[in-house]
């Protein structure tokens, strides 16, 4: 009786994308617009899929209150309204791409879950841009 | 040749989260306000997955009209404008949370469903939280 | 410089359409499905419109954090996770059709924010089927 | 034989609410983490309203691809991926809250497009909070 | 007690955009890739707002399944699944643009429904493109 | 460190499901108001979803911009605004399905990426009814 619940939730983050070991012309072809030295930003959207067996008392997976909860105080409060760059210290050597970002939250919440939960994580930069990890 | 069809559709009906060998302060505390006695209610969006071989005659895994017919007739009557504690027999004993109506969907589907087809149900309780059965 | 600010909110209720006034069949006849005596629900999503000078000091017209908890504490805390008919006074002798609970609401919050702000209600009670008061 | 029509367009930027005449404090208790020092940011989605008759030859009130490409060369290649804050000459003395660059738009797409025109901006900083200028 | 209520329908049509008094190079010019000789389509969002007094007895300003009945047998059978300049007599000599077809519907709609309601279309040819008629 | 990453594009076509095999009747009986003889239309949403390692120097698995053009050179340019069934050589003797048609992409795309990557298609037909190839 395996199932598996998703939480959505957002944060709204400034960035830039940039390699320090590369030239400021290299940065600029590679990585475009989104190289502005002063930032840009996004609302990000945030799923999380956890996957598990349904508890026979609560017929929960695991309870989407104490989900929201936990995103929120090991996620959220780390990445709302702050500058990945600057602000966080996981981004101080790591460019700040959807596909890093993922990665950050997914190592962040593999720690705070039980193990016996399989864990991916759905980051949507726009609604036309968002990446998944880990990839299946 | 391998594809997947999805069909999404919609239902919206009373419910209330509660397990009746539990006290009342229990079933208050591990609920919440989804324990409230009088009911409360969601727009249920599920959605049907289902993956099989492309005809070569139709260019169809499945008639979608036909499934939309099918979900209809199956679930959107029997749990539409329902209370799904009191209106619906599968719920009689079985606390109503989004994974396990996911589960009832799908065993109801299976057996009106030709077994060469493999079946998924997404389940949206609220935009920001629903679930998959079975996982993957 | 007038502008408008729009805040979206949620509720998840069940209700129950029905006249006290009429038969049993008649009731049935007008409100159909919608008259399902043990209540059906849905998850409604609410607009507030708050149109007003923008401030030269802060640059808003309303700060739309204050906005959100406000319609929380006055709103959401009120109808969510409730049965209308049975656990919202106002509507102790009111139909809580999609109209009357925007008034209602409209009502509320009416009192609660200065007369020099307009206020408008949009109440979605599925995507498809929604109203506005007052009318413009 | 009047007629509105919608152009939906897009920009991504990093922003912070500050109003330099204030005490650091005051701004934090004011602005809260919008006021963060680094910036934080968002995806802006912009709804440009046009109001005029439909013309007899075209049965366009304005054509769309043209409107598309003015809302780009005019404000998106002026906002997109930009810091607001830093590299946008309108807000060097102006807090750049949703209200203001919705001001800033009309003020700038008033000039561009014809007189005859009515012209109305809705700005949405997030999905839950949008502004609309001027107010009707 | 004035409210408005919205209904929101679809149909699925093929067009072309084509002026038969311009030359062939011209419509080319106007109309760009929407001139296509073989037509091309779209999936179109139909939204009726209808403004009236709420009713006492029932709590409605109009009965939403009337109206979405309404709507269905006035204008969906009429146009989904249609080409709108071949199968549509209303566009025989009337360029099917998203302002006029927005006018043939409200058109019809004004005739079926008492004049005491108030009506609005608003038609989505493309989520980023849509039109509203009569304008405010 | 392997990732999926997804990007978004639409075209709107016109097209027309039919058997040439078959009768009138049958094609008629099959196929429903989708074999109407003049066409009808949608606006298609395509989802492409990449799966690959996250390389070191960029944080990306593929550039989401390179990706975009990558689709709307291969695939957009031709499908957009055209008739797929008369327009379109691949359905030529090919029935224009969701199925077909994200098999036909899968088919064009798979040749223009590099075959590390997986690559899998997402074809919106309408917001309830959409495909997935290959499956899962």
């Amino acid at each position: 009786m395996k199932a598996s619940i998703y939480r959505e939730e957002h944060f709204n983050s400034a960035h830039r994308l940039h390699n320090p070991k590369w030239s400021d012309k290299k940065n600029k072809t590679v990585f475009g617009k989104c190289n502005n030295p002063n930032f840009h930003g996004h609302n990000y959207k945030l799923l999380l899929k956890l996957t598990g067996n349904i508890d026979e008392n609560t017929g929960y997976v695991y309870d989407a209150k104490k989900l929201s909860k936990l995103i929120k105080s090991a996620i959220i409060n780390k990445l709302d309204h702050k500058n990945l760059n600057l602000d966080v210290v996981e981004f101080k050597h790591l460019n700040p791409t959807a596909e890093n970002i993922a990665c950050v939250i997914w190592n962040i919440l593999r720690k705070e879950i039980n193990e016996k939960y399989q864990l991916k994580i759905t980051l949507y930069e726009t609604e036309r841009n968002f990446v998944e990890y880990p990839s299946t």
